[in-house]
C-alpha cells in the first residue's frame, strides 16, 4: 500500500504569513492546502506564488466550490492547483463541473462531505462520477462543539469506492496513525502544526509517524 | 413599503472588467455584488476598490461561507462590506459566526438557501438568530438545469418573518415586478444586465420596473 499523504492546511489570511508557514513544513508534507478563508482573502494570486515556490509539493485549493463549478474552478487549476474541493452539498451538476475542468488539467477532483446527511450515497455517486477524493471533514465551527470525523471515516473507508480518502477534522499526533489504518490515504494537520513552538519540527514528527504507520 | 433594492450580481473573474461593468451600472442599482468566482479568484482587494469607487452604493461579498464563520467573514466586513452571504447548508455555529461579524461591524448577513433541503426551518431559525437578509437563489447550475426560484419565494414570503428577502436565479425584465409582489425586497439581476448589448440601458430599465412594481 502508498503510504499516506499529508496535506499542511494554510488558515492564515495574511500572504506573506502563509508563504513562510509553507517555507517551514514543505519538505515534510505532501500537499500545501490554501484553505478557504485563506483564497477568498488573497485569491489566485497565493496559488500561483505557492506553485512557483514548492514545485515539489503538491498544491490544493480549498476552493468548497458551491455552484457554478466549472466556472469556478477552471483558473484555479490553470493557474497549477493539483486539486480543488467542491462542496457535496451542492448540485449534482456543481460537482461534475469540477470534476471536468480538473480532467480538463490533468489534475484531480475532491468532494468534500462537510454537512452532508448522507455521506454513504454522496460518496458513492461522486466515486461513480469520477472524483479522485474522498474528503471526510468535521469542519472547524464543528469541532469546537467537540465533533470528530472519526466514525463518518469507518462509514466512508467501508465502502471500499477504490478512490482516495482525505480526513480533516483537528488531526494530530495521538491520532494520525489510526486515522491512517482507518483507511485515510491522506490526513490533513492545521493547528497541530501551525500551533507547535515549532512547526517544522512538529511537521517532521508527524511525517515519521505516518511513514510508521 | 420601501422600494425594493436591484443587487448587481458581478460575476466575471477579470478586475478591470468588474470595475467597468460596475461603472456602467452603479447609477441604476442599490447593491453591487461581488459574485463568490470573482472574490475567490481576485480576493480582498476588489471589495476595497468597489467601496472606494462606488461609496453610493451598498457592497455584498458573496462569500458562500460553509465553515469558520466568522474568522472568514470578518476581514470583509472591516474590509467595507455591507452584505456577506453565508450558507443555509453549513453548521448553526457557522451562520451565528457572521451574524456576530456582520453585528459587530454595524453591517449584514444574507443566508443563502441554495440547496437547503428544509428552507422553512432554515429560514426561520436565522431570521431567529438575527440574520437581516434571506436569500432565496437557485444557483446558475440549477439553473441550466431549468429550474427558478418562484415556488421557494412563494414559501419563504409565506412566513412573514419580518426579515428582508433576496431572490437569484435568472431573474429578467419579464419577471422582475412579479418577484417583487410576490415578497422579494431585493432582487438580484446578473446575466439580463451583463449579457445586455447595453448594460446601462438594461439596468436603467429595470430599475424603472422596480421602481413601477
Amino acid at each position: 500500500m502508498a503510504k499516506a499523504l499529508i496535506q499542511m492546511a494554510l488558515d492564515s489570511l495574511d500572504f506573506d504569513q502563509t508563504i513562510a508557514l509553507a517555507e517551514q513544513v514543505a519538505p515534510y508534507v505532501d500537499i500545501l492546502e490554501v484553505g478557504t478563508p485563506c483564497i477568498k482573502y488573497n485569491g489566485l494570486e497565493i496559488v500561483t506564488a505557492l506553485k512557483n515556490k514548492f514545485p515539489n509539493n503538491l498544491v490544493l485549493v480549498d476552493l468548497k466550490t458551491m455552484d457554478a463549478g466549472e466556472y469556478e474552478a477552471t483558473p484555479f487549476y490553470e493557474a497549477g492547483a493539483d486539486i480543488c474541493t467542491v462542496l457535496g452539498v451542492s448540485d449534482k451538476a456543481t460537482m461534475g463541473g469540477v470534476i471536468k475542468a480538473a480532467n480538463a488539467n490533468n489534475a484531480e477532483a475532491q468532494i468534500d462531505l462537510i454537512n452532508v446527511s448522507d455521506k454513504k450515497a454522496v460518496a458513492t455517486e461522486a466515486a461513480r462520477n469520477g472524483a479522485q477524493i474522498i474528503g471526510v471533514h468535521t469542519g472547524l465551527d464543528a469541532q469546537a462543539a467537540g465533533q470528530t470525523p472519526f466514525a463518518d471515516l469507518k462509514e466512508i473507508a467501508g465502502l471500499n469506492l477504490g478512490v482516495r480518502i482525505s480526513v480533516a477534522g483537528g488531526l494530530n499526533k495521538n491520532t494520525i496513525q489510526d486515522t491512517i489504518r482507518a483507511g485515510a490515504t491522506i490526513v490533513v494537520v492545521g493547528a497541530a502544526i501551525y500551533g507547535a513552538d515549532s512547526p517544522a519540527e512538529s511537521a517532521k514528527e508527524l511525517r515519521a509517524l505516518v511513514d510508521a504507520a
